[in-house]
């Protein structure tokens, strides 16, 4: 067989999936029955740590100084992937099955100096082609990278899954499957709402959205390198039966390839968002300036924005901003109350944000005239609104958060 | 500061002494006290894993593998020093002490690919000596290395030792420190004579033989390597105050530095060796070949060797082999007895092998006369000899090891 005619695919394990010794032996025989269902398929496996792993190194960390220097603390969180690596290897090696575990410094993973957050700016794939093409299956080190300078650096938040996406698009995989501990994308929280359905397709760039606003599945890091690389996506169950391609999950595709194109996709929600508003300020482009100047300077990240007439050229301005930023805007904010002749400055933390995301906005207008009447039915009031092309964010009370999310996905999906 | 001249030191801590944060954290404390006390000179550290690591980590392994594949096994074990360099490191940061963690394949400690038990080929130190030149503290991983492929390797017992002292070597060290547990080589074994001595200096040939016969305190790899490349090595502990060099511990140094040479500078004694004795073989070289080559044949390591006429033209003949290999070493000699001619074969390991060892030996006869003298006063019988130009060696029923090593001690040391 000729191997650079045999397709790859990249099988990625989250910690829950690898997080004990049986499970790793039940990751082993998914990745056995994979091969041997379509033998001619090349696999490459990505693992994150054991689920918990993470945790305790960064305790072990906190009990020994205040303020982890970043550059060590990545090579003490590194070391979790590769214990997982080793095992499964090692696990797969003795059910005859040839294997071997690398690392980020051997399949150069190469990334920026950003040490705990770093981003990967290369990846060498001739490390795994040759390790593929003599018939074994690498097994390797997600969340980890190596910079120029030669040391360990990590991804952050979803890093393992960056990992596998960034290695499907270099190695130009079919698929890139992300295993995990749900059974997929849901159109929305099945813990709010038992009406919830599985989505068999959806966009990028839905995707996207949807992570981004609060469905926690993938980490909208991942989603944008596979979006900006074209790689088809799956998320699915480690703990389900099948792994044969096609028959559970989610599939993540490019927006051309779905089948039809529904109004909504899928409504989420988040709650880590703060709203500060600054009341009677002067209705001038002077003073909004100043206001959005002084945040951008204390480098605090705004999502929304609105403002209301309150009098005679004055208007209260509210703002969201991420929740553990809302200390540093709140006092950015108090420190220019005077120069903005504002009367002052409030901050609410009890907020929800609700979204509707779905490519089929792009073709029909009316959605949000639907969501409104749709919430105004429920008696639940709307703070602020946010629209893309693709998605519409309403800011409700946080105890209303559930009856929005039901709302609006009975009224889109049904 | 030219640091080309400025003398560098290896400070290597042992499992017990970072066995834990607040042992980090003690460590951090006792490399911070050692440069303020000797500003000039510049320091190495390499570290082991936490205590019980390792075997938590092979446990793991045991758990998923019946028989862990030795690449795999080095991938694991290997995560174990990771942990404690990237935790010291950060330690001495918030100290406002530059340090930085490096692993095997950052300072380029190459090894042959023999996973779990390889041997180190050579060290490019340059990596260490830009950041020594940079005022900065490398805290190398021990224990480990990297193969011409590229794989990590692990070094074996005694491998953090090991790395230390290659690492002293290589980089011309002054001193290379191995703090543990004890305070330093005792003349024997405190726990079995009171009147054990702690030990000023002893020289690497003495030591090597020591360790090698017991002395548990270095593993005779990383003594052979400082003899070699004549590295002078203290052995000291990292929990008794001082840590000036020499203040405290044991000094192994070459010959030539010894001021006095005693006739005996320590009595070990060890356990894990058993007697096989070939019982009425006929008394001529062919039989003996025959029965050497056999045990030649499947590896076994013999010890000592002894015969005894028993009759005309007919001999007992006995050897030692470590414990470990009894089975083997009987199962092998059964099979030939009936070629051998002999009347059969027995095992003994109720045995210990009790030594005396000191550079005096090669000046001085006599030595084992007065040995021989002092354990009949005890009415110790004798059931091999074994000598070299620096130790005699003698085989006895366990139970009087701890008395032969009293009378022995106090007969030559007192």
């Amino acid at each position: 067989m000729n191997t650079s005619e045999s397709p790859v695919v990249v099988m990625k394990f989250g910690g829950t999936s690898v997080g004990d010794i049986s499970r790793i032996k039940r990751v082993a025989d998914l990745v056995a029955a994979f091969r041997q269902s379509d033998p001619g398929v090349r696999i490459v496996v990505v693992l994150s740590a054991m689920a918990g792993e993470t945790n305790r190194l960064v305790r072990l960390a906190k009990e020994c100084v205040d303020r982890p220097q970043p550059r060590e603390m990545d090579v003490l969180l590194a070391t979790g992937e590769q214990v997982t690596i080793a095992l499964l290897a090692m696990r797969l090696c003795e059910m005859g099955i040839s294997a071997k575990s690398l690392l980020a410094p051997q399949v150069r993973i190469s990334t920026d100096a950003r040490h705990t957050n770093a981003q990967i700016e290369s990846i060498d794939s001739r490390v795994i082609e040759d390790i593929v093409a003599a018939g074994a299956i690498p097994i390797v080190a997600g969340f980890q990278g190596i910079s120029e300078e030669g040391d360990i650096t990590t991804l952050g938040r979803g890093g393992s899954d960056i990992t596998a996406v960034a290695l499907a698009a270099a190695l130009r995989a079919r698929t890139c499957y992300i295993y995990t501990d749900v059974p997929g994308v849901f159109s929305t929280d099945p813990r709010l709402d038992p009406n919830a359905r599985l989505l068999e397709r959806v966009s990028h760039e839905e995707m996207l959205e949807m992570a981004s606003l609060g469905a926690k599945v993938l980490h909208p890091r991942s989603v944008y390198f596979a979006m900006r690389y074209a790689v088809p996506l799956v998320v699915l169950s480690t703990f389900a039966g099948a792994c044969s391609p096609g028959i559970n999950g989610t599939w993540i595709v490019r927006e051309e390839e779905l089948m039809e194109k529904p109004l909504v996709t899928g409504v989420t929600h988040r709650f880590d968002e703060a709203q500060l508003t600054v009341e009677g300020m002067p209705d001038d482009i002077e003073s909004m300036s100043k206001l959005f100047d002084a945040l951008a300077e204390r480098d605090v990240y705004i999502d929304m924005i609105s403002q209301e007439g309150v009098g005679s050229h004055l208007v209260n301005v509210s703002v969201t901003v991420p929740d553990e930023q809302s200390g540093l805007a709140l006092e950015t904010i108090r420190g220019i109350v005077p120069t903005l002749k504002a009367n002052g400055v409030t901050v609410e933390r009890d907020i929800a944000k609700v979204s509707v995301v779905g490519v089929g906005m792009r073709y029909h207008t009316g959605v949000a005239a639907r969501a409104f009447r749709c919430l105004a039915r429920e008696g639940i009031s709307v703070q602020m609104v946010n629209t893309s092309e693709i998605k519409m964010s309403v800011l409700v009370t946080r105890k209303y958060c559930e009856a929005a999310v039901r709302a609006l996905h009975a009224e889109f999906i049904g």
